[in-house]
């Protein structure tokens, strides 16, 4: 089923985008392709189970014996689980089946989602609305458009019921996104009973998908309503029960248009759902403002406010962007769901503007920021992902710990990791009008009607990537596209043997030819264990470096020093050399540095007082050496627990 | 009234304290003269305005008319503000105000305070209670102790009355005080109906103030109770209403025994008010277990958890103390309370040991972290006090911003900085058996039995303290002890002229002799503005230099900068002569430090990715030169608003 309509975001063919996802995307072996088994034959199988257990799956069927016994439940009554977004976990869980489905076929995981499809099915209102927690007599619908989360639940729902008839050809899931979307389109606009939006977007992605699936001119158009809409301050909390605290309007990014911001502001996956929505719009409209709108923000984002893992979203407090520059490594917030929203944002902007930038961030974001909220074993996961844990860390009750944790009381992150994960091969491949590109390297098969190759690569551990067309039938000269990564200072491209001129064009390195099967274009990507450094105005980690290699970002976890020593302790010396050894046996297999540290000054416990002239500065007296050993941050916290650190002060500098 | 009993915290005949408060203590002119007459003439006497115009006093009238009305009122209707601690923000006014009176009769204010001390009389249930949320209907009294406060606002109204008998002789307010004192030892205690703690400390110092006052051993028995009682894990939020986050059995330090504790942790204000009365109960015990907790736990604090100008408290989530060496300057919570509330520890340590450390702390947070919080108006305030302000801050809504704020939704800071800046006479001098120690220094007459001395001194502008004996009654010996700040590197010391011997003995400076009026001791400490580095491991200010001068902590406002330049876009070389400036015309008259920093390399906007490999890090270039301004940290945010920095990056350290 790896047709063009078998993945996620799929421009319409009256659509300006340059790029289109490649219509053949398929993984085949190698380090995408274990997290996605595990995907597959854990979290996914595991995931109605879930899902049963947090009442979720009870919601449908308490609003389906509503529907069909005309006594009311009381009011509260029958609703399971404490946030009124409970059904979008199950719709992401689903939208994730259906996108395995397509790649896979596994008859246990179809009959899961069959019988979750029926369970919706049988809980819709005959008008078309579905929301079990207003259903279950949570309020009166449509009155809470600040904390309700009826558009945003719809907005899963619908690209849950895209997933399906893609993977699927089956209507029966799509009857009842068209009926919601059309119950919704009933209420929502100008001069209707509400003209707002939703307090969490989300409707918006989802919208355009339903109008590229139906062809319905409709959904694009209320898109686009709420995408206009939002900024002119309609939403207020104040108008919503059991809310006192008034986040303000940038939380919910109601404080100015879109095409007006000039920074990414205010809670994080808000944000990047919002803007992923505003791209496909600009894709299916070639609205130029609203482009250039876009790429200001990204890059706002990208050069103020991302960490080195790609993560985003600082603040702990409103789980918000924060300031420009604020990016701390120990209370970073860094939600799982946002470095997701990042990825679904950057790869629209990828296909948007053929830019190999976005693909850029999208590779970081996924081996680093956002894998780390996916446990090594598939059962377990991160709310939040922070940069840097100490040895006895003061955490919050709750899903927000630095804990592994078998599923959340607000369980947004783990079904959305495997609906990445599951969609995942869809975000690497693009054809265009010259040919094919690659934006991301994993063993597998890649390709449009024109040009399919075969990649080979033990990415990220090793440099090489093999590409061996498959497939060429038209006679024409055709490019292919590697994304050169920002990161790889030194590479080398030959094809079919033969050395070539190299030079990348704005990230792309592009060979153009009649290719014919057989042909082979080698790729290798130098990949040496660096120091890198923080910009200079990120006050949080200045003075120190962090170990990269390729795209990993790599991390120091207690249980791997001498000792148990605590990483807090250490500092780098700057021209210290980087070793890599492999250890198959480790994480699962991974390739680990390791590097020589020192010690840095303990605490002295019997000072009156800590902060010293100037003056009276310890000397840069040599301190005792250490080997120290990093392994990739996207594996940290899969061990016993302790101290983490990606940032390490370099000695001399502090 | 300056007599022995006209202040806060006094040790009882029994207690094992060195030192006891100094029986006479006038602040007479300069530094805080000042403060404390905008104090008593615009923030006290507005007080009782704003607890109108906040519902508090409204709040004791109501349940005044409930009691003489046999009519129930309807459950909830009849209490004004948010909060369960409203009756707290009176009882701190009045306590400040009848601090203020024992130093000064002011007709006006005195008016106001038996108006006030009517409404609580007034208010008092026939068996003693008093809590108008629950008298009001909020819910059933004494059910709710880990959020309900009665206790916490009981302890404010013991230390209130305690003020109002110590400053007018009147037992009116105090004969309340002992009913409640009394209806609380009835209902809590071992075998009694409530075997528990309050969730928020604070009523243990106020119960041994009472016993102090009134003699009564109970009452001393109860404090300890509560002080033996916590830790052990009786108090659950879950058995209180409308609070489903649960913030864990560390935030009220309710997980481990004070003696058993190795760190401040949890909710800022509640562990220090929580130690404060621990160091009280040492005192009149002489339990030496308890005091070597105080000590460990003190140190833990000083050495990993406070911030340079004295504030602790680094963590909006929750208030907390956060985790050892989490210091961030930008989201630095630093509430005013919880410097204040270190005061109130530190000072009772200072009496508990006779050591100078203690009173080092007090200094330094009487003069940055806690005064930060008093706008130069008396009539505006900050409840956190950041040391870090971007120029374009995303803050959230309510109390916490870094603005000055005419009133609080929570009003706990304004009243409290009251009462302190009340009370502050009493927090600079003590006596002991061999004479008399000066631990602040300020303008004013400072004594006991058979040592009274004159200060003139331009502290903390100037480092000349000059000392003239007023009364000298024995013929014996006696021994004035001058604390060496820690701050210090360099001060002689003359008497009658002659310059002597000066080596502090643990931070006291002491000359023995058989003193006689006239004599005059001089101290001088040199007081050149100097630059700070913070401890190795804190990670915030890592490559950061503060500038200091005396007590004084400096920062950098944006206002003070040539065209107005972010203080962001700035680092210091670490050689750059600190001008000093006298600007009496500028905030109230302050000293300036004037440095020549340098420009830091702008953000790239045009960089797809804003980290680079330390390898192709910027080279050292000089860039351009920039003349600073920084002013004294306490004066920050009373001008036009804009970014702010204490520490700022050492050029060529990044």
């Amino acid at each position: 089923m790896n047709t063009t309509r078998s993945g996620p975001v799929r421009p319409s063919r009256r659509a300006v985008s340059p790029l289109r996802p490649a219509s053949v995307a398929r993984v085949e072996d190698g380090f995408w392709a274990e997290r996605r088994r595990i995907n597959a034959h854990i979290s996914l199988a595991e995931g109605t189970a879930r899902l049963e257990q947090a009442g979720n799956l009870a919601n449908f069927r308490a609003a389906a014996a509503l529907r069909t016994h005309s006594a009311a439940v009381a009011s509260g009554t029958g609703f399971s689980g404490d946030f009124q977004f409970q059904d979008s976990d199950v719709y992401k869980w689903l939208e994730a089946a259906c996108w395995q489905l397509a790649d896979t076929p596994d008859e246990a995981l179809a009959a899961d989602v069959e019988a979750v499809v029926e369970l919706i099915v049988a809980a819709q209102r005959e008008d078309g609305y579905l929301h079990t927690y207003y259903q279950l007599g949570g309020g009166i619908p449509w009155t809470e458009p600040g904390w309700g989360h009826e558009l945003y639940c719809a907005g899963h729902l619908i690209q849950a019921a895209v997933a399906h008839h893609r993977a699927t050809g089956s209507d029966r899931l799509l009857d009842v996104a068209r009926r919601l979307a059309d119950h919704i389109d009933s209420v929502f606009g100008t001069g209707k009973q509400m003209d707002t939006v939703c307090g969490h977007p989300g409707v918006e992605t989802a919208l355009v998908e339903l109008h590229r699936t139906t062809d319905e001119k409709r959904y694009l158009d209320l898109a686009r309503y709420f995408l206009e809409r939002r900024g002119h301050g309609t939403l207020s909390s104040g108008a919503d029960r059991g809310h006192d605290r008034d986040p303000g309007p940038e939380y919910w990014q109601d404080h100015t248009p879109i095409r007006a911001a000039d920074e990414v502001t205010g809670h994080a996956v808000r944000q990047l759902y919002l803007l992923a929505g505003a791209a496909d719009l600009a894709a299916e409209t070639g609205d130029t403002e609203l482009r250039t709108a876009l790429e200001r923000l990204w890059r706002d984002m990208v050069t103020t406010k991302t960490y080195l893992t790609g993560a985003v979203g600082s603040r702990h407090d409103w789980e918000a962007f924060g300031d420009a520059h604020e990016l701390p490594a120990d209370r970073a917030y860094a939600e799982t769901c946002a470095a997701i929203a990042s990825v679904h944002f950057s790869w629209r902007m990828a296909l948007l503007t053929g830019e190999a930038r976005y693909s850029d961030l999208v590779e970081r974001t996924l081996f680093n920021g956002f894998l780390a909220g996916a446990g090594l074993d598939g059962r377990t996961w991160l709310y939040v992902n922070p940069l840097h844990l100490r040895a006895h860390p003061h955490e919050r009750p709750g899903d927000q710990t630095a804990h592994r944790t078998p599923w959340f009381r607000c369980a947004c992150c783990p079904p959305n990791v495997m609906r990445l994960l599951a969609g995942l091969p869809h975000y690497m491949a693009t054809t265009d009008d010259s040919g094919l590109r690659l934006h991301q390297y994993a063993t597998g098969v890649f390709g449009g009607d024109d040009l399919t190759v075969r990649v080979v690569t033990e990415y990220p551990w090793d440099g090489t990537v093999t590409v061996t067309v498959e497939d060429a039938p038209t006679a024409l000269p055709r490019t292919l596209s590697l994304r050169l990564p920002t990161w790889c200072a030194d590479h080398t491209l030959t094809v079919n043997g033969a050395a070539v001129e190299s030079g990348a064009e704005s990230g792309w390195l592009r060979i153009t030819r009649e290719f014919a099967p057989g042909d082979t274009v080698r790729l290798d990507l130098a990949m040496p264990a660096r120091l890198t450094l923080p910009p200079p105005r990120v006050d949080a980690v200045r003075g120190c470096a962090a170990i990269e290699r390729g795209p990993l970002v790599y991390c120091l976890e207690q249980t791997d020093q001498p000792s148990r020593l605590d990483p807090d302790a250490v500092a780098l010396a700057p021209d210290a050399p980087l070793t890599v050894r492999s250890r198959p046996e480790l994480l699962g297999g991974v390739r680990t540095v390791s590097v020589s540290g020192s010690l840095l000054p303990a605490d002295d416990a019997s000072a009156d007082w800590p902060y010293l002239p100037l003056a009276s500065a310890a000397s840069g007296e040599p301190r005792e050496s250490v080997e120290l050993t990093a392994v990739p941050y996207y594996t940290w916290a899969n061990r016993e627990s302790g101290a983490m650190r990606v940032w390490l002060p370099l000695a001399g500098r502090g």
